[in-house]
């Protein structure tokens, strides 16, 4: 058998390498690029290059920005003293396009998972801890004078932490360790709302799902 | 709603350009690439800039190669009498993996499509036929007369052009009217046999491949 061009299977070599894409959509990827106009080559490698050099963690929240702290944690028009905890900056962007949250989040990157051998301390809830304990304090000498009543608006005493980790073990497990860690300080914790999915059908519901939407019925 | 970082989100632009990859899909796959290791989104960075700079259509069968002829076209152990009419250069790379074929290959680069446009004119067929009149022609004089007998060697009369565009509409369509050109120059014409696949099941044929089947039975 012929060997592919080099540069054609090093390109599909590269693509295999990301999550959910085989050989052979690999394959049709490069094939794809191959035909169509060179800019989209281009243009994919210019975003790949730039990708980790312009964005990083914002300090406070963990979520991936391209400044810090984040436009988030930066906004004053925010609830400062509402932080919603998730597992991935892309649950961030989930919760946001719901547009009914206004108050700021805590990005955990991870949930723990004794299987995978992730374990609280890889998880950024020492510095979910942190942010809570400092919450409420005066600010430091450093801050300009002129900017202390934003400084405080931006941070508040903590009031309660909502957490959105997934529906899933390691989400429920997260939930339930930070939840023991939290509720000792006073501060309250909420979960996220399990129940039936908008626009389900309650008989294909599974058995766990329809029993926390029994359990978690609400007055009409 | 806050916007995602801009180097995020024009990374998830440039991914959801590229054929079966969706906005949902992007942004995994740029969410990936910001927890992994810089190397692989560099390395396929790389990959794409160097596709195009690095690659070129063999001027004989018009796949895709590193060199021009193409290592195919360029081996005088392969049958060059023997023509097999693909539509795209992955259709050359799973002839290839069969091991069975040992002939030549001409690239259509698509199939006749009136739907999407796609007449005769934006195949390489014209191509084809001039490679067919061209066989068995002698050695032009800026042949070095010591490769004079290896020339010759890749150029022979055509003996046998076997059509192996894709058994759909387009690709039938494509086959009959190569064929109806190509016969009447006296060369052997032939088709990919229809059939059943193997490890298929007769329940689950559907009528035309079996009807294709039937009339295409061999003896034992």
């Amino acid at each position: 058998m012929q060997p592919l061009a080099e540069p054609v299977s090093r390109l599909i070599d590269a693509f295999a390498q990301l999550p959910g894409i085989g050989p052979k959509t690999a394959s049709r990827l490069a094939y794809f690029l191959l035909r169509s106009d060179e800019s989209i080559a281009l243009n994919l490698a210019k975003a790949l290059e730039e990708l980790k050099a312009n964005t990083l963690f914002c300090s406070i929240c963990f979520n991936i920005a391209d400044r810090d702290p984040c436009p988030v944690c930066d906004d004053a028009q925010r609830n400062h003293a509402l932080i919603c905890v998730v597992e991935e900056p892309l649950d961030v962007q989930a919760i946001e396009r719901t547009g009914e949250y206004a108050g700021v989040y805590h990005v955990l990157h991870g949930a723990i998972s004794p299987v995978e051998g992730v374990g609280p301390d890889e998880l950024k809830i020492a510095e979910l801890l942190q942010r809570i304990q400092a919450g409420g304090s005066a600010a430091p000498p450093d801050v300009d004078p002129a900017h202390a009543a934003d400084w405080t608006l931006l941070h508040p005493s903590i009031q309660e932490i909502l957490l959105a980790t997934n529906p899933n073990l390691e989400g429920e497990a997260t939930a339930m360790y930070i939840s023991r860690l939290v509720k000792p300080l006073g501060i309250r914790v909420t979960r996220l709302a399990r129940g039936l999915p908008m626009g389900g059908d309650l008989e294909y519901a599974d058995e766990v799902t329809l029993g926390r939407a029994l359990t978690g019925r609400s007055e009409m």
